[in-house]
């Protein structure tokens, strides 16, 4: 039975999940953290809930992987290294070059490198990670899995800004979206709940979580999202703004005598959305747990239940109809009360939900009313499942 | 039978209409163009079907009012000047402080002057407009009329940016709006023709020219508009971008090194929208004569269709529900193409048009299909009669 990696690297930070396949069972779920720095940390979960921890300093890439491949070994997850025969990478960018996932040779690589202006902070740590694993674990077929891939069949009238077009041709400025992997996954389980062909269905997915984004799927293909041409666009999330009139942006640097676009955008990007709103945290348990005496904690859950009903109601403008409506991700799993004031606006729509039904968390459900004619679903997302599926299918 | 005249004034032109009321009946029509220039124009429609035109140097704002107070009297628009009692001044930005037209006294003007900051190529020069036509005019009562105060009635949830509080508290950052007197006026106008009372409905009005915003009037109130801080946001229009991710934006201007963020906006606003799509023009009229051998400019007219069908579907979501659509300005008025490309979106609301009631211009017309749930009006707008309105309300 072949192992395959699922791995989630971020500039210090290494996530990784093994699986078993064709089983799809996941053997152990891996994380170090602060790497980098003297108190970077390791930490697996594996076989009947145990869990392993430890801390040492690990002070770069090659360190990294060098301590996945000795752990996996000692917590005897592999007997050989040799039994994982894939990788799967998730890699942030993927421009117009990607519009699936792919076996990353050094051609690949090249254009993972290349497209760093499309996420600075993101594909050049990717594309180094996948150079090291390709380096120091040789015979294994390595996969690049983009979340900008599944929006790749939205239509130019979608992705398009209304901007010089020059701007697209030349500089490749347009909408890519994100959360692609998710939303992939999670269409294609909604489908099988709905026991309705995805090429027949209309859905909208809610991806909640400290980013967000919503998405239109049509027959199984992306035709809108809510993200942009970088994850800062569309719905409030966490600590993004999602969309503002760039006037405002362009007077605010005005007063605060910002020069630099680039430091405005680090504020829309770092110290907006509900933690601008609010003062006070971007977790939405936070401001849950104090709204009914804060005005401001209250009004930052309802500016985000509005912004994520906005863009359901305009996504059933752009496909003219929906189907089921899903929510996924953190707070899609886990928001018992937001689904409820994301809901209160959307009955019109014939999208109605069982208050006993929603009461639940990460569990696939079917939280439709009876008398709902669009359904709304929870599915917990399995980006990783997606991205080992994704390397499976390439061996 | 008192007078009032409307006007609309811009740094090269002002724009004038003298009704008589309360019968309401509009007795001419004038304007003066490239005033500051050595080629300044006058027309003035009167009367049955009368031009009047003229050519001279009109070196100022001052030199602009003593014309048309000469012309009213030479066209025997008045006998006496004092019949005119009062005049409406269409005013851009009203922010906070205006929440409904204004007899501007003098901490009125000093209120409009200090918002020239929301509005730094409009209301510095209405505000002194209105100074030229007090001092002048000493005996008239001037109303200022703002696009935005119809506006003021929305919730903070929909006013906000998701961006640090503060910078609603210390710069008044938030949403504005604009096309209020407009979409009050329409508004009003397509209860009466729906026999409904106002405040039971819902309605979404699309104010549609070269600058489009879709408004959403609940029981008589907006409670969300599609412009923000300024016209630059919301749907595409003529020249201006409409939404766009502010990541890209500085993306763009590091691609073309530009370093003033003041220049992207004057490109935003100037050089984008259907023109920046189509690299050929702002006028749908343009667009659609070539559209069937031009990639573009089709690309350009479904952009803007699918924007402003998106509005509309998000704003069904901020009301959860919807009883009306309205049509006006000129492309809402007379693009008849625009409008059924605009409704094949929107069938899944109820709302659908007859194909032969459609084909109309500039007239009152309900457009519904005999099935449809949802109605859709065609209610041409009337911003002076409405600015006259006001101004006779504060005799």
């Amino acid at each position: 039975m072949p192992k395959i990696l699922a791995v989630n690297a971020g500039s210090s930070t290494l996530k990784w999940k093994l699986f078993e396949m064709p089983s799809e069972t996941q053997l152990a779920d891996g994380l170090i953290d602060r790497l980098g720095q003297e108190d970077s940390t390791v930490k697996i979960k594996y076989g009947d809930g145990q869990v392993y921890k430890d801390g040492h300093p690990i002070r770069n890439f090659q360190e990294a992987v060098a301590d996945v491949m000795s752990q996996l070994k000692s917590l005897h997850l592999v007997e050989h290294l040799h039994e994982i025969k894939g990788i799967g990478h998730r890699v942030v960018a993927g421009g117009e070059d990607f519009k699936e996932s792919a076996v990353v040779d050094d051609a690949a690589l090249l254009k993972i490198q290349n497209l760093r202006d499309y996420a600075p902070l993101h594909n050049p740590t990717e594309a180094k990670y996948i150079a090291v694993f390709r380096k120091m674990m040789p015979w294994t077929v390595n996969v690049a899995v983009f979340d900008t891939a599944f929006h790749q069949t939205m239509p130019a009238e979608n992705y398009l800004y209304a901007i010089p077009y020059e701007y697209y041709e030349r500089y490749g400025a347009r909408k890519y979206g994100a959360h692609g992997t998710s939303v992939r996954y999670v269409s294609a389980r909604a489908a099988e709940l709905l026991q309705r062909p995805l090429a027949e269905l209309k859905l909208i997915v809610m991806h909640l979580g400290s980013g967000s984004s919503i998405t239109a799927v049509q027959g199984g293909h992306s035709v809108d999202t809510s993200m942009g041409f970088t994850p800062l666009a569309g719905v409030a999330m966490g600590t993004r703004s999602g969309d503002v009139d760039a006037s405002v942006v362009a007077y605010i640097m005005n007063k605060l005598n910002i020069t630099d676009v680039n430091e405005m955008i680090h504020i829309l990007n770092n110290d907006s959305g509900l933690l601008g709103i609010s003062g006070l945290s971007a977790d939405q348990r936070d401001l849950e747990a104090v709204e009914d005496t804060d005005p401001r904690a209250k009004l930052a859950l309802d500016i985000f239940a509005n912004r994520v009903a906005k863009y359901v109601g305009s996504y059933a403008a752009v496909m003219n109809g929906v189907d089921a409506l899903v929510f996924t991700g953190g707070v899609g799993e886990n928001g018992i009360d937001m689904r409820l004031r994301i809901m209160r606006h959307l009955s019109y729509l014939g999208a109605t939900v069982d208050e006993t039904k929603n009461h639940v968390r990460g569990k696939e459900t079917d939280l439709s009313a009876a008398d709902a004619t669009v359904k709304t679903l929870l599915v917990p997302t399995n980006e990783e499942l997606m991205i080992v599926r994704d390397v499976f299918a390439r061996l």
